[in-house]
């Protein structure tokens, strides 16, 4: 039951597309990412999944239209839609998910990590 | 399938302890609030309830310390902890937590709000 600091959080790892578990609550997840480039199309069968920008632009390609977000914009992805994320510049994610959600959805990719980890 | 901006949405409402709903996925909600002075005391019972600050400084008194908080920081109160938000000045609150949750727990005092809306 302690507190934590997001920039604190952000500085303890470098890794792009490795998302980090910084908080449970209610059988979710709160993670922290740093993502550059392009994610693999994908979705969440059974789980929304929510992005709320901390530092830089982030585009969320969804099938239909592009969401273009910025430094505290929030977007949630709902279940079933397919979506990439792409960003020019790096950018600091926190993501809200069920502890059953695999970062690349129905996608199997050399991006998908298998363990998420605790920091 | 809309995004929204954080400071775009707390320029809508004035009222302290009045959390506005902003978001949902997963049977949670995604509230916001603008706090000021003292919570009462409450608990809840079958909820984890995540604070993150988004403007401002916050204490949150539990039982037995109290949790300082600023502008970054995140904190969660796990379900079945007593606690009172004490805000000195103005602060502007992202709150984590089931559809189910009343704000003030298992009290009901004059800050308790039944109908929250979504804004």
């Amino acid at each position: 039951m302690e507190k934590f600091n997001l920039k604190e959080k952000f500085s303890l790892f470098n890794e792009y597309w490795t998302p980090k578990i910084v908080g449970e609550l209610n059988g979710q997840y709160v993670k922290l990412a740093k993502v550059k480039g392009e994610m693999v199309w994908h979705k969440h069968d059974e789980e929304d999944e929510l992005f709320l920008i901390i530092k830089g632009s982030l585009t969320i390609k969804l099938r239909d239209k592009d969401v273009e977000l910025t430094e505290g914009e929030i977007f949630i992805v709902p279940k079933g839609v397919e979506h990439s994320p792409i960003a020019k510049d790096e950018v600091h994610l926190l993501l809200f998910e069920p502890k059953s959600t695999s970062h690349t959805g129905n996608v199997k990719s050399h991006l998908t990590k298998e363990n998420i980890e605790w920091i």
